[in-house]
């Protein structure tokens, strides 16, 4: 009997980010992309989200490689950690891995990892599996989706993509996915982030022109940010600032990094003179600067993060300044730009950051460009990936409406083991996936108990009750001292703080003269006492936390 | 010599929310609108926040009266909290103080406070101040603006509004406000919400004509999800299901009391027997079924979050369910919303939420519509109000576009003092004004410190060492003990718990051999070893609370 091609999806499923696909055929095994994603509001402190890599342990025998699609962070932010639990080559584009070795060589890792280089067309064999790289646009250089041929048919991954017919360096490869589509798809992942989105996302090239608009006639500096990946539109400024007369420097550490990596690879190429020094620009003329920065999301502080709040060693905003956001703000930014953006303006500066601008177009394929996809791939079965379950439902709608038979698509959950044989496509179990967190240096030592504390703290604060008791007779010796922090203006509150001894007390006398000696009930009376006397008067629900020390 | 007038606004600029405005002029004062602000990300545990009511008990003997342009939060949700402090009649239409009243029986305040009840045209007399109610346009029935006689001239504020030529009750009532700009107009205060979008906000009836579409062919269950206050659209919901042959039942309390009062005072038409109650849904088929639900902003524990993630009592929603959303997510709900609609999906409903759809527009003027204000009222003085810094100077612009003067355009602060003569605007001082936090029945008693201390224990938690210490020599009887909440988790980190010991150790043993004996520096010796020991080994900052008991 034939063996069954499994898929299971670690990470990109149900959330956005945090990409990760295992296919395994019999002994062998690869990974598709390797992200990480980001805390959301109720992860306290999480500074990333990275995939459970147990399955990949368990089998890190089966693992002939890792394909990376390209070099955004949720694609791949957790290879580091990743490759400090598994050992396998990583296969890549240039640009790609380019900016996995920035990665790499921050968590020391290079001598440690084989990063493999390919280009567009390239086929690479992992284990039984071919995987073929097949060129397509999106928002970073040098993006591709993959065609993994298994003995038992092929399986197209998208990755993020769009279709950009007027693109730097070619729209992505129709032909070729039409080709394919010719010879046969058992199954197509494809990315489903804009499939709410009617129509095609624009052309790269329409923020090439908006952005030109924004320079002409413009006597004054220029700042833009824009996410430091997206070197197409790095390149089409420097161009522009170049067709101008103006010089470029550039502000932020990743966008320093990005470019540095893009112009080694030739990623990207600067008209001679056109790129000067931060410092430079302050004695050219305001009409002669054009400074690319980072904090197009908001990040606190990045380079226009701290330009706008007055807190950057280097440049003022002046008024008059022309700030251009060439960006959209990622769902849970918002109030982060949005607070950039009164700052620029309270300082006078004008600020170019409307949709209606055409200065962002999205990286990835709306509805229309989904539906050319499935037509030219023909797919035996759908599996939606790179979305939160309703863009995920949507795109099973859409295959639907493709041809794709309704139980042919299917809409998996994150750890799911789907199985596909040459004629079906099952969920057959599921392996341990889920969400580990790094905070700091420590990865996954931070979990559920320790998020679920954080929140309580952050919500009321906190309170310690210290009391020494005699270990003879159960009195107090001394205290209860009550320390809060968190939870109340304290040196206006003393009535209260007092209050709040009274009522520890009361508690720790009634278990002595209960003859209660088993500390753990005279903290839960204390705890008790305290938080019914607490909701009572203020409506607060600190965390009380009991320390007894016997003597 | 003439007196000045002053408008103090006390909230409301370089905010959304919190709205009050002071004018004041010689010995008499009122207050226009007295709202709340919603908490930001970073105002943990933090319920509501109300402005500084400083300025108004120091002149409560000046206070003539309170004046209320609309019945949402962000105008009327601090009046409780502010008649606690002053006292003076509040006038207001008949749907606003029917809001009011149920805010002052939530805080058994409706004894003290009088509530003058009037209509768009009514005109009352406040000291030196005649304030005339006009009709406008908003997503809330029953708004009006103020046309504000003074001794120097006639101020108007538009509060809220937008121009809606179809609305039920009539179109802003523009003819008046050119009246009034015929007669003078000496300062403007205008409504800057959507002065960064372009052309008009389109007319409620469109959404009427969306919902139609929505209901007609449907055969489904139908659960609509809105603005508890928007009475319009309720009655456009009820008239719809009634068309076709559908009950309604309410679900979520706000919903239930707005309904309630407007019911009351007249505000809506409820087709005979088309209410029903939630539980008589089940027995009904379901293409005969409307529930009008809360949680459209995503609000946790909302009637549609308990529907969505199956904590309701008595619906649960299945496949097929045709659930919409008629509304666009306030900035910072997004995240909210797309949970539940993620749940809804996943529950196998039919989710409609599309802007494109038209099951939403705005209550706020746009630019064209601005202008028309603009051009009617042809202020002397323009004062940008009801926005964050980005509005307040884009609106000052369309200002001077339509021929205000730029110096006669005043973008102030709150707690700012505009002084205006007849010929003159000036900032000539401020008064105190800010963020009131309210949290439980705590008002103010949480200020910057102790959010900073929620914040850092939100972020890495908390580490508790207690030691006892002997006075007579210093030395170390008990402990240290290190207790932690909210930082790791323990049971897998002993080896870390055990070093933190030994380092507190070390700490209060050197102070002892140094002969250090006051409790503070002993605290500083601790606190300072253990930050640099978990930064070195974590990348952690926890709080560190070091407790010594002397014995």
């Amino acid at each position: 009997m034939a063996q069954k091609l499994k898929i299971i999806p670690l990470g990109g499923l149900d959330e956005i980010g945090k990409n990760l696909t295992v296919l395994e055929y019999g002994r062998d095994m690869i990974i598709v992309d390797c992200g990480v994603g980001f805390p959301e509001e109720d992860m306290y402190g999480v500074d990333l989200v990275i995939p459970d890599f147990t399955y990949l342990t368990q089998n890190a025998k089966k693992l002939r490689g890792m394909f990376i699609t390209h070099g955004h962070e949720d694609h791949i932010g957790s290879i580091p950690y990743c490759m400090q639990q598994v050992s396998c080559p990583i296969h890549g584009t240039a640009m790609t891995n380019g900016l996995i070795r920035l990665k790499l060589e921050e968590h020391r890792l290079t001598d440690q990892v084989k990063l493999v280089t390919h280009k567009p067309g390239d086929v690479v064999h992992a284990g039984c599996f071919t995987v073929e790289f097949i060129h397509v646009n999106h928002s970073i250089a040098d993006a591709v989706a993959f065609a993994i041929h298994t003995p038992i048919g092929t399986v197209i991954m998208t990755g993020d993509f769009k279709i950009d017919p007027t693109a730097t360096g070619g729209m992505t490869n129709l032909t070729r996915l039409g080709e394919l589509g010719n010879q046969g798809v058992l199954a197509l992942l494809a990315d489903s982030t804009n499939v709410e989105r009617q129509g095609y996302t624009p052309s790269e090239s329409v923020v090439t022109e908006s952005l030109d608009r924004q320079f002409k006639n413009c006597n004054e500096r220029i700042i833009v940010t824009t996410f430091a990946s997206n070197m197409h539109r790095i390149q089409a400024i420097l161009a522009i600032a170049h067709r101008y007369g103006r010089k470029v420097a550039v502000a932020g550490r990743s966008m320093e990094n990005m470019l540095k990596v893009a112009q080694e690879l030739g990623y990207i190429k600067v008209p001679a003179g056109t790129i000067v020094d931060l410092g430079a620009t302050k004695s050219l003329p305001k009409n002669k600067v054009v400074i690319v920065s980072t904090g197009s999301q908001g990040e606190n502080m990045s380079a226009l993060y701290r330009m706008a709040f007055s807190m950057h060693k280097q440049i003022d905003i002046v008024g008059g300044d022309r700030i251009i956001i060439s960006a959209s703000a990622i769902p849970g930014n918002e109030k982060a730009v949005s607070k950039i953006i009164n700052e620029l303006y309270r300082k006078g500066a004008d600020v170019v950051y409307e949709k209606s601008e055409g200065l962002h177009v999205s990286g990835h394929a709306c509805q229309e460009e989904l539906k050319i996809i499935h037509a030219l791939c023909k797919p035996k079965f759908f599996i939606p990936v790179h979305g939160e379950q309703r863009h995920l439902q949507l795109h099973g709608r859409l295959a639907t409406q493709m041809g794709v038979p309704a139980k042919h698509v299917c809409i998996a959950e994150i750890g799911n083991v789907i199985e596909l044989s040459a004629k079906t496509c099952k969920l057959t179990g599921s392996v341990p996936a889920g969400k580990v967190f790094v905070d700091g240096t420590g990865v996954g030592d931070v979990g559920a108990v320790v998020l679920r504390d954080r929140k309580h703290l952050a919500q009321d604060g906190m309170i310690v009750v210290c009391v020494n008791i005699s270990s003879q007779d159960g009195s107090v010796i001394t205290g209860p001292d009550i320390i809060t922090r968190g939870f109340i203006y304290v040196k206006e509150s003393e009535e209260l703080m007092e209050e709040l001894r009274n009522v520890a007390m009361e508690a720790i006398e009634r278990c002595h003269r209960k003859r209660i000696r088993d500390w753990t009930s005279v903290k839960s009376a204390i705890k008790s006492d305290l938080s019914g006397y607490l909701f009572k008067t203020t409506k607060r629900n600190p965390m009380i936390l009991p320390v007894i020390m016997e003597i």
